[in-house]
């Protein structure tokens, strides 16, 4: 069976750079927006639309795990989300059938929960965070330290939604990973190289 | 200045186990018991004692960083337990200033955030925690499942209070660590051999 690794992160974290630097430290594949591309080349949808649809959190009262019987097939936007969290799931598991990886976001530690992997989560301080997303910003980006707060709340928070949707469980609760790593002292590339030993 | 390892970790989770092996990793001086020893002698309290004032929530309405204005010396037992916090705040300091080491529970983290320790904390799933306790305990104990796991959450309860009381913030947040590590599928020895490479 092939070595999976899953990394949940909060955004401005550094989790995306700790996946790949991990991928490299451990010579696995390394899946992140490719996961996108695979999702829009099967539903004949854009990646930009399928990326709008990931990111927001699903319009529904009830999480999928309860509401399930609920919903007799009246909301489009809501058959849709399912549609493309289905086709996710596929490819997420034909990743893992593939060869060693890890894989960013994508509730992958719960969809391929049957193939044990070691799953992550990177989070952060507030302070570090917001350093990290004025860095990576492009140069003409005015947002004042209020507004770039609340941008990062705001993706958090749409994340916490979809994921607690999908999975019925609490995102960023810690019972639910193997490790969870504070990048706000130790950097990505710190970290991936100890994290590598533990896989 | 001395490197600091603090080790926070939920009873059954192999914790203890895990700053012994990291501090022989990185030869570093351990110290857990000791730090009960040091205040005993200190204090002219026994050993047993201490231990039990140390492991039993402080009584009051109060945490200690709100309520210290509104405690005018009414309460000894608050008082001597207070008392005992401050002496073993002081040991640490020592210890910390004396060498490398590695430091297991006692509000350590908080107590020397300003040497900026590495904070860890250790836990695990309930099952994994029940394994543990059950191969660690007398031949001769004969709990019921459901008696050890009230005995598990009892005593987490107790140090999540007296931490809150002493420090203002909340046990087991992962915000307060630098790495949390779940030892249900990793154990305290493999575990111990990666976070060496990270402190």
């Amino acid at each position: 069976m092939n070595k999976i690794v899953t990394i949940g992160r909060e955004f401005g974290s550094g989790g995306r750079e700790l996946g790949r630097r991990l991928a490299e430290e451990l010579g696995f594949a390394y899946y992140d927006r490719e996961i996108l591309t695979g999702i829009a080349e099967r539903t004949a949808l854009s990646e930009g639309y399928v990326q709008q649809v990931l990111e927001h959190r699903p319009v529904s009262l009830f999480p999928i795990t309860v509401g399930r019987s609920l919903h007799l097939g009246g909301d489009p936007m809501l058959d849709q989300s399912r549609a493309i969290y289905q086709q996710q799931a596929r490819i997420l598991k034909e990743m893992a059938q593939n060869s060693n990886c890890v894989l960013v976001g994508r509730c992958a530690d719960y969809i391929l929960r049957d193939e044990g992997p070691f799953r992550l989560f990177v989070y952060a301080e507030m302070e570090s965070r917001l350093r990290r997303c004025r860095e990576k910003a492009p140069e003409n980006e005015q947002l004042t330290d209020k507004e770039l707060r609340q941008q990062i709340l705001g993706v958090d928070k749409n994340r916490a939604k979809y994921y607690e949707f999908y999975t019925g469980r609490r995102w960023g609760d810690k019972l639910n990973y193997d490790l969870c790593v504070n990048t706000t002292r130790t950097g990505p590339k710190e970290a991936a190289q100890a994290i590598a030993r533990l896989v």
